[in-house]
C-alpha cells in the first residue's frame, strides 16, 4: 500500500465514503510506519504512536480535530454514531472507554476565548483514556479565582494551561503545583499579541521550572503529551 | 548659547570640570527649550519639563542615571556632596527634600536581577519628591509572597512593576489594585527572552486594563511618569 | 456560580436574551473575582475593577466596545435604551452621569484614520465619568495645527495620544505638556508600518519621559488608564 | 526575613562566605514562598518547589548551574566537598543519593557543541535523584548512529533531546519512542540560526506529537521537568 | 517590441486569446533578453534561460504553474491539447518528450500537505526532460518509512526535499545520500510555523553539508535547479 | 473650520457629494496647516505642501491614489471630467498642464507585477508637472535589457526604481547613473519576500550610494520626492 | 590591473604605505568600473560615480569615514596634510575647495548622541563641495527649539535629518519645508530601539511625503545623496 | 569507540597532540556513522559523506575551516606540512591532488569584505579536487566589471556567488549563466543588514530561477555543494 493509496483511504474516511471500521480493517495489516497521516484540514500530523486512540485500529477511539460541520455531515452518513464536540470542533467516535491514565489531568484556561483550544486538549485527553477536570476563566488579572480553585489543581497529576495575550498563567500555575505543566499559547489577543507570539515567548521564559511548551493553539499536542505522562 | 556650548557645559559637569552649581547658574538664564540634554552614557533624553529634579536649576536635585564609578569620581572632585546609589547606578545630589507627591509610589520587582531597574525607578521617584515603598522578589511563580504583601500594594497611589523573562507580574499586580500600574520590561532572561522583547510583548498584552508600559529597562521613565501621576 | 454559568450570563446579555438589569441583579451578589469577562468579540478582558462603568452593577454604565450592528440589534430587543457610538463602534447604556474624574482628559489623534481608536478612548473615559476634549487631525507633519491648539492641551490633566504610521505624535505632545501622556499606537499605515508595530516601537522609544504606552489599537485601555489617573 | 536579607544570604553562599549548611539551617524555618531565588549568574529562577534538590534544606543536594571557576573557588573555601562538573559548568554538593525517579531519563544531543546544555540537563536530573543515560553525537544527518542506539532510547521513561542549528532531532526521536520528549533548543549554530531561534521554531513545529519544548539552552529546565515526570 | 507589447502577448496566451504557437512564432525572433516574463498569477519570474521548456520556442514544452481552472478553460479554447496537473495546479503543453536529464531526480516530501509543492517540482522537472521518482509521506517522525525507501534515494542523481513545519527532512535525507539536495520549505503548519519561516530557518541551518535551499513553496525553482544539475 | 468639518468636506468630494471646485473654493481660504488630509482609502497622508497638485487649490490638479471604481463613479457624478488611470488605480483631474520640473524623471520597474506601483509614481510625477519616461520589465536577472536602455536612464534628472522580491534593481541602476535614485520596494513576491520586507531591507543596504528609499508600495511618495528634486 | 592589485593599492593608501597622489596617479588610468572600493573598516561601498570627491583622482578631495586614530597616524606618515574630523571620525584631505552645490544643505539632528552620524553627513557634503549648515539638539520633545530655527531650515535646498529612538524628527521637519528631506535613522537608544530598527521603521512610515530614507547610521549616504540633489 | 573518545580524538588532532595520520589510522576502522564531527570552533558539522576530503581517511586531504593562528601553531608541532590559508582562515593538509571535478567552479564575490567567505568556498572546492576560478569585487553597483568578466563565468560548470548588504549579485549572475548558482549571503554590512539577514532574504527571493542558497557566511557549504555538483 503506497503513500497515495493511504492518503486516499484517509480522505475517504473524512469524506464519509468509507466507514472508519472498514478503514481500520485495512489499516490493521499495515506496518506501523505507514500511519503518519495529516490532519483533517490543518495538516497537523497525528502521529501513529498511539493509533488505538487517534485513528483507531482494533476498535479504538477515533478523533479528528479542527473538523467542520460539513465534514461531520459526511462522516455521519457512514458512521451515524460519530459525535461532534462543538467547542473543541472535533469529530469523535468513542468505542473504547477504558482508563489508561493513572490520575487526573487538569486543563486550565485564562479567558473565555481560550476555551476552544482548551477543549481540544480536553477531548484529546479524554479520548486517550484520561479523567479530565477543567478550570476556565481563571486569568492572572483575577488571581483570586485561580487560588479559590487551588484544591482542584492539587488533585491533578499533570496540568495543561492554555493562555493567549501575555501568556502569564502557566507561570502562576507552575508555582502552585509540584507536577509537570504543559503550556499552550493561544492566538487570542490583538495588536502586539502577534497571533500568539507574545504568549509563546512568555511561556518559553516562564520563571516556573516545571513548565514546557507546545505550539500556538496546539491543544491536541498538549492533550497528547499530558496523556503520555499520565500513563507512566 | 548654541547647541554646542550647551553640550559642552553638560559634559563639563559630568567630567567634574564644572560644578553643578556653576552650570545651574548659567542654565537658569536659558530659555526652557534649551534643556533637552542627552543622558550621561546612554543618551536617554532627560526631558527638561521638570528641571528642578533632573538637572536642577534654582538649587533643585540633580540626578544622573546609569553612571559609572569613573563618572562619580570626576563629579566628586567638584561636588564632594554628590552621592552614588550603588544598585541604581545613579549619581545624586539631593538639595530639595520637599514632598511633591501626594501618596505613596510602590515599586515592585519580580526577581533579584530586576532590582537595578527597580532601583532606578525608586531613586528617580525619590528625587522628584515622592515617598516610595519597594517590594522585591515577588515573582509570579511564588504568588503567595506577592499576596502576603497585598496590604503594601493597597497603600500605593501608583504602582511601578519591573519584570523580565515572561513579564507576567504587571498583570497580576494590575488585578490586585485599582490604581494605575506602570510596567517596565527588563532585559533579564536568556534565549527566547530576546533582551526584554518577550517581557515587553507580554506587558503590552496585559489582560489587566490599568497597565501601561515604558521601554525595556527604563526605570527612569517609570519613576518619572509615576511622579507626574502622584503630583496630580 | 461557576465560570460556565457566568459566561453564559454574559453571552445572554450580548445576544439580548437577558436585560443588563437582570444580569446586574444576579451579578451584584457575586464575589469580586467572578467578574473577569472577555469582551464582546475580541476577547479583550474588561477587567472587573470598575464594574460600575464597564459592566455595571448597581445601575452603573455599561460599555461594550468593538460591537457590530448585529450585536446592537440583539441588545436593543431587550434594552431599547442602548445606544451605539458609530465611530467608536461601541454599545453604551448610560445610567450614571456623575463625574468621577477631577479634570479634563484630552484625546489627541494624528490622522483621520486614527479616529476610531481615539473615539474608543473617548467613550471609555466618558462612561467612566470624565470630561473629555478631543483634538483630531493634528499629525506631526503639520505641526502648526497642534501648536494652535496648545491651550486645549494645557487644560488637560491627562492626555491620550493615538497615532499610527511612525507614531511620532506622543513625543511632540509629551514635550508640550507637564502631565502624563498615554500613547496608543494604531494599526493605521501600510508596508513597513507592519500593522502598528512601527508606531508601537516609536512610542516605546519616545524621547519624552512622560509617555507610557498601551497595546496597538487599544483605545479602551488608554481611556481606562487615563480615567484611573484622573480620579486621583 | 525580608527579600533583601534572603538575597544577601544567597549571595553569601555563592561567594563562600557562608556554608550551605548554615544557610540551610536558617532557610529551613522560612515559609515556602520565600525560596524563589535567582540563579548564580544568569538569574534563571530556581523555583522553590523542590528545595531538597536545588537549594537543599534538610541535608538535600545543592546545585548551582552556569557557575564559573571563580565561583567554585569561593564556594570551596567554605565547602571543601563542593564539586565542579566541568562540561555542565555546575557546582554540586551531593548529600542525598536516594533515587526518586522510577525509571531512566535519556539525554540525547545532536552535536558535540550541544553537550554543555545536555550535561546541564544530566546533572540536574542526577541531583534530583534519577538514573540518567546519555547518548551524544547522534545528529539527524547521520541517522544510523541514532538508530543503532534505539535500544537505549527504548529503555527510557522520559527523553530529553538537545539540538541547535535546525533543531530536527526531537522530531526523529519523538517518532521512535512512545514516552514524553522534552526538547531543548541550543544556541549552537551561526548565521540564520539566530542564537537558537531556528531550533526553537523547529521544535515548536515538531511533527511528533509527544514533544514539548523549554527555553533555548535551558538544560536545567529540561532536567527539572523530566525529573518531575519520572517521579510520577 | 517593447515591454508593454510583450506583456500583452503573454496575457493573450494565458487568457486563451492567442495560441502558444502563434506567440512562439512571434517570440522566436525576439532577442534573448526580452523573455523575462512574470508568472501567470504569482509573478514568479520564469527566467528565459531555458525557453524551450518553460515558454517554449521552436515547439518546446509550455508550463504555467499556479494556474486556476479559469485560466485552464481560457487556454483550452485556443489550445485544446493543454492539460492540467491537478495536484501541481499547472497547465502544461507537452510537445517535446526528449530526455535532457542524465539521471533520476527524486522528489521527497514530508507530509500530505506538502504534496502540491512537491508536485510542482515534479512537473517542472518532467517538462524539462527528466525522469522523476517521488517519495511522499516520509516525514521524520516516522523515520522507518524513509529508510525503507533508501534504495529509491540511492538511485537519484539529485534529490528535492519538500517539508513544512520544522523542515527537518532535508537534513536526514542529506545524510543518507552523497548527491546534491535541494530543499524547499513549505508554508505547511500553523502557529509558530509562521508561514514557512520555521522550515526555512531550519533548512538554512541544516547539519548536512549537501543541502541548499530555495524560497518557501518554490517547487518550480527546485525543479528548475535540479534539472540544470541533472543536465551536467 | 475645525477638523471634523474638513474631514467631512474631504469625504464629500470623494463620495461625489461636492464638486472639487466647490471644495477648493472653500479650502482656498483655509490656513496652510489645515490641509493635512488622509488619503482616499489607505490613509496615506497627502501632505499639504504642494496643494496645487495633490488637492488643488486655485484650479490646480487633483489626484486621488488607490481609488476604486466605486469611488470613481461617485466622483464622476459631480465631476464628469475626472479620469481614471487604470494601472495606477488613481482618479485624476488635470487642470494645470504647466511644467514645473526642469528635467525628465525616469521610472524603472523590475517585473510586470511592479507596474501598478510604478504607474502610481508616474501619475504623481505627471500631475506635479514633470516629463516622465518609464522603463519596465528590466529586472536584474536579464541585465541586458536594462543596459540596452541605458541611454534612456542617462537622460533622466532623477530616477525612481520600483522592485519587489530581492529588490536588487536600485543598486544596479544606481551604479549606472550619477543622479539621485528613489527606490520603492514593492510587496511583489511570496514566501520569504514577507510582503516587501526583503526588498525594503535590500534597498536600505544598497551598495550604490545615490539611493534613498520610501515605504513599501509607496509609488506616490517616490513621485512626490522626485518631483521636489526635479523642481530644484 | 585586477581586483587584488586594486584592493592592495587601496590598503596601501589607508596604511600610509603609499601617498594618495601616487595612488591617484595609478588610478587615473583605470577604467571607470574598477573603482568600486570597500570603505576603510566597515566595507561601506564608496561608489565610484564621483571619484573626484571620495577617492579623488586629478587632485580631488579624499575622504575616509569611520577611521580610527591608528589609521590616521598611518596615513599622516605619508600625507602630513591629512586631517581628522574628530566628531565625524573621518580622515580628510581637502585639495579642491570649489563649490559644486547650488544651495545650502541643512543637517539636523535630534539628540547629542546623533551628532557623530550628523557630522559624517556634514563632512561628506562639505568634501563634495557644498555649503552646509547644521542644527543640532532639536528633538521633537522640545519642539520650540526646532521652530525657533525655522528660518535656518527655510534657507536650505536639501535637508538631512538624523534621529534615533523613535525617529520622529524627519516627519516634523518634512512638514516645515518644501524641499527634499533625507532621513538617517541612528542606532541611538536602548531596549525597544533595537539598534536603529525603531527609528528606521518610523521614518519609512513618515506622514510627510517629502521624506526618503537611507540605512541606519549612514551619514555618508545621506551626505552623498544630498550633494547629488544640490548639484542639480 | 564511544562519542566521548571520538570527540577527544578530534580535539587531539586540532590541538596538535595527535598527528592526523595517526587519527586517520584509528578512524579508518570506524563505521561510517561515527564520523559526524563538529567543526574546529564553530561547530559546523563536517558531514561524513566525503571523509577523504574533509577529514581524510586513507591519505586524503584534511581541511579545518575558521581556524586561528593558535590552532595552526598547535597543529604544526605535529604536522609540519600543514599550511594556513590566510584569507580563508583554514588549515589544510593537501595529500591528494587528484581532480574529481569535471569542470570549473567559479567563485564570485561582490565586495572586498566578502572575500574571506569566498576564499573559504575556494579552499573547500580545491581540497575536494576541483579547478576553481575566482572573480572578486564585481558588485552590482559597478555592473560593467561583472560583464567584462562574462567569459570567465561562461566557462564555469557551477557558480558560487558570495554577497552581503543587499545580496543582489546572485540574481544578476544567475541571469548571465545557464548553470546552477549557489548563493552565499555574507554578514557584511551594518544597520539594516542585520548580520546577513537582508542578503539572505534577498537571495531567497531571487528572480533568477537557477539560484539556491546556503546559510549566512557558509562558504564551506557552498564549496561542498558545488563540488558534489561538479562531480556528476
Amino acid at each position: 500500500m503506497n503513500a497515495d493509496s493511504i492518503r486516499e483511504l484517509f480522505e475517504q474516511v473524512c469524506r464519509g465514503k468509507l466507514s472508519p471500521d472498514a478503514a481500520v480493517e485495512r489499516l490493521r495489516h499495515l506496518p506501523f510506519e505507514d500511519l503518519g497521516f495529516a490532519n483533517v484540514d490543518h495538516h497537523r500530523a497525528l502521529r501513529a504512536g498511539m493509533p488505538e486512540v487517534i485513528f483507531g485500529r482494533h476498535g479504538g477511539n477515533i478523533l479528528a480535530t479542527r473538523a467542520s460541520h460539513e465534514q461531520l455531515a459526511a462522516v455521519r452518513k457512514k458512521v451515524p454514531k460519530a459525535e461532534y464536540q462543538e467547542l473543541a470542533r472535533a469529530i469523535v467516535l468513542r468505542r473504547d472507554r477504558k482508563k489508561y491514565g493513572k490520575g487526573i489531568i487538569a486543563v486550565v484556561s485564562a479567558g473565555t476565548s481560550d476555551i476552544p483550544v482548551a477543549e481540544e486538549a480536553v477531548v484529546t485527553a479524554e479520548m486517550m483514556g484520561n479523567d479530565v477536570e477543567h478550570l476556565y476563566d481563571v486569568g492572572v488579572a483575577g488571581i483570586h479565582r485561580l487560588l479559590a480553585n487551588r484544591a482542584s489543581l492539587a488533585r491533578a497529576r499533570v496540568v495543561i494551561v492554555c493562555a493567549g495575550m501575555e501568556g502569564a498563567l502557566p507561570s502562576v500555575v507552575g508555582g502552585l503545583v509540584g507536577v509537570p505543566v504543559i503550556a499552550v499559547p493561544t492566538s487570542v489577543g490583538y495588536g502586539a499579541a502577534f497571533q500568539g507570539l507574545a504568549a509563546l515567548l512568555g511561556m518559553m521564559n516562564s520563571c516556573a521550572s516545571n513548565v514546557s511548551v507546545v505550539n500556538i493553539d496546539n491543544g491536541f499536542g498538549a492533550g497528547y503529551v499530558a496523556s503520555l505522562i499520565n500513563r507512566l
